[in-house]
């Protein structure tokens, strides 16, 4: 069961080109992506109406696509304009078109209820794009349930070992108890760790300050679309960060995760992880990143042999531990949200 | 579900040698089909009755098989004549005998009622082996229903679209209606397009005439077997092909498209296109085949996909558009006559 | 369903190193071995109780694994004695601990009643590791129902057939109905060739002495952990073998075979065929393991069989023949214990 009421993330915009069609299965519905002739995208069904062949196999005519198994053409709403071999088009013909905002790099999408769609409550990303910050628009897919990427993300004390020798590197990350609030898109968790020795692993030769260091991890979850930003950073220790002082050798990042359900077992992975300083230096960029993806590749070792247990054995039966309020919340407010989408849709 | 009580194509006659044996699954079943001493084809259950070891991994004995399990022996109808270490059999040790007729090159299959397996049913497909004929039996396997596959072959208006470089080439067969007709033993449709420009591409070379032609497409379905036969050709325009008058130059084919289940989502599929000019020349007739096949796994194609959205969200609400009288009529005539089974069986 | 009061064979004990951890599905369930510093083994569920990742994923520390994951850590009996950011441990964290012994080379598993797993229930399997007796541990995998491979050791008459050229070489077997005798473990059965024209082909070249030969098979199934014992060999005819007396040219091997269920569908199966001559002689150990280990390869090919064409129509309608006294009452013991099990636990 998937939120339909939220915008997703359906897919970065650089993917989309002038002429290419773009197939990607999302909340278990194959959407085809196109970029107009005006430079917008469009979302529709990518199935055609008439006997379900795929329109992603189809050909792009002008900002219209054409079915190539029996010729229907539909417009970028969805709507069928042709259909070979008689005037006017047969009822029931039109596929199904999806609201869809270009923003931040990416593509969202709003596979609920279309009047709901209100481009306002697309999730503030606007560090992927902030010219004051640099990063790369990244992707990873997941054979894993979308809901456990976001307990991943909700429960910090993961890092001291999952990534004891990437993005963790000391043992007060699990020690430590983060402040945790509900907000209204979602969860908020704070975690400060003052004085650790050394900066984290991934930062190894990007410090430019040696000696204690204060760390934090602040981080947001919007339930709706399933999307993570996290203000983090290492200050030398002692120089005001907790207070929001940053001194030149502060290195401070902000990274976007959305979990964006492809079906029940299958998630797609959009990320980014921007930082303030050396914003030039793409070669940096890129490093920085590639770093983020080895501490992410772990997560994902984890998660998927998660899923495989669950598949083993059902997902009953869990444990709470004292670390769970977090991704316990934000487990609570998704199935909140569901339940009142069954209801409205039932009644 | 599949109509039980018809007449299947199996396999080509030639795929059976004089030693060996053939294992094939057909409408959910594993059948072990041999050629006997007499040179007749019969077919068993291709499952040992005591423990359900395969036959065919067993030995051929004359016209028996052992199973080389427990030694069983079986003849050509399926009676077990032998159980090691015992005087007689024990019971229910048969194994189920098909009938069979080997006819028209391909080795039909009577998988309903032997009772009612009545050969003068099996439908008409002569051309494969008239002598005033060419052709090459060809098959194909599908990962799609069948009926996926009688859906294409009912409208001939993909040919404008999928097979716009191979078979089809023109405009005009998506945009003419066919005469629908019901037979006795399913769906007769006939399409004439008169004065097209040129000749279909797969006949590139292939002419012996230049400017316009006169192009039909004459296909009966019997839904007994799901036998289509269609006879096509290619005339000098003008030349009074429509009244049944064939110039020295004109071109005719009759193709034998035959869809036999191998599951609820798997097909054999075989075929042949027979040509009564230039029959003499195998590299032709070869040709021929290639390019045509060409044009079926561009058909292929298009329904493997159809099938894998029928996977990811089912087959309800497909649209129906003017152009699917003809499959809408096949669909019909299987469903009445699965039906009829199913009341047939149950009372 | 399986039998779960049983000892079963869930790994060879030179799996398990000082420092490694095994995991294994048996039973469905995921289970972690490994070797405590005191040389004995663990056994707990393959899943950390808080998230259910695997616990082999996470790290030994001493005699305790910690869970990547999240930082839990659980002593050898699968009590959690840490949780990192807390004083003591959260409620419902100990994973399942199963009893083991580690006997006759094979760590041995429990897992039903921990309060029933009385080791003097282990089946006697001491020709393993018997200092008059040479054997190398051996183990394959099978894709079919551990029920399939049982079926296939209480039906000898199979040799004749199967191991027609490496185990059988007698049509004697199938013909020669054994003596089938319900033991207080299981089933028990004998059988004697009498005069047999020559050994069977895996002992070509190993026997001393040409000429007739008496061979036999007397092998005893206990249903409880699946194991079957087997003492079988060949003499000189008429050397008084049926009576008890062994001439030193006589080849007496003692195999142990044990199918111990993967999950429903698949089986670990560990084997042995012990020697009491050449026993110095390393080589001839692994030698005649080989030519076993071939004849057993064509079991599997036969049984993997049968499963896939119980997958295709079902287990229901196997006809019943006169060899079928043996394994009808080994499924008839099976089953009447698993019905025990069963009320048991509904009572």
């Amino acid at each position: 069961m998937f939120i339909r009421n939220a915008w997703y993330a359906g897919a970065w915009g650089h993917e989309l080109g002038t002429g290419n069609m773009l197939s990607r299965k999302l909340l278990g519905e194959s959407v085809l992506f196109f970029r107009k002739s005006d430079g917008t995208v469009t979302a529709l069904r990518d199935r055609c109406s008439h006997r379900f062949a795929p329109l992603s196999i189809g050909r792009r005519e002008g900002d219209c696509v054409r079915c190539m198994y029996h010729g229907l053409v539909f417009d970028a709403q969805g709507k069928c304009i042709e259909e070979p071999g008689r005037k006017g088009v047969s009822q029931n013909t039109d596929v199904r078109h999806y609201p869809t905002v270009e923003r931040y790099k990416l593509v969202w999408i709003w596979m609920g209820d279309p009047a709901r769609a209100d481009p306002d409550l697309i999730p503030d990303c606007h560090f992927q794009d902030d010219p004051a910050w640099a990063s790369d628009p990244r992707y990873i897919h997941y054979d894993a349930d979308y809901r456990l990427i976001l307990d991943n993300l909700l429960d910090f004390s993961h890092l001291t070992f999952v990534h004891e020798n990437t993005l963790g590197g000391s043992k007060k990350i699990a020690e430590i108890r983060p402040k945790i609030e509900q907000t209204p898109e979602g969860v908020k968790m704070t975690r400060w760790y003052l004085n650790e020795p050394c900066v984290a692993p991934y930062l190894d030769g990007f410090a430019t300050f040696d000696g204690p260091v204060d760390r934090w991890h602040v981080y947001s979850l919007s339930t709706l679309g399933n999307v993570f930003v996290m203000d983090s950073g290492s200050a030398p220790a002692g120089t005001g960060a907790p207070e929001g002082h940053r001194v030149p050798e502060a290195m401070q990042f902000v990274a976007t995760q959305i979990a964006t359900p492809e079906d029940e077992t299958h998630t797609h992975f959009f990320w980014t992880y921007a930082h303030n300083f050396r914003i030039e230096d793409a070669e940096f960029t890129r490093m920085l990143g590639d770093r983020i993806l080895a501490g992410f590749l772990e997560d994902k070792f984890f998660i998927e042999k998660q899923q495989e247990m669950i598949k083993e054995g059902g997902a009953e039966g869990m444990a709470f531990i004292l670390a769970d309020n977090g991704l316990a919340l934000g487990r609570r407010l998704i199935e909140q949200e569901i339940a009142k989408e069954t209801a409205s849709a039932e009644s």
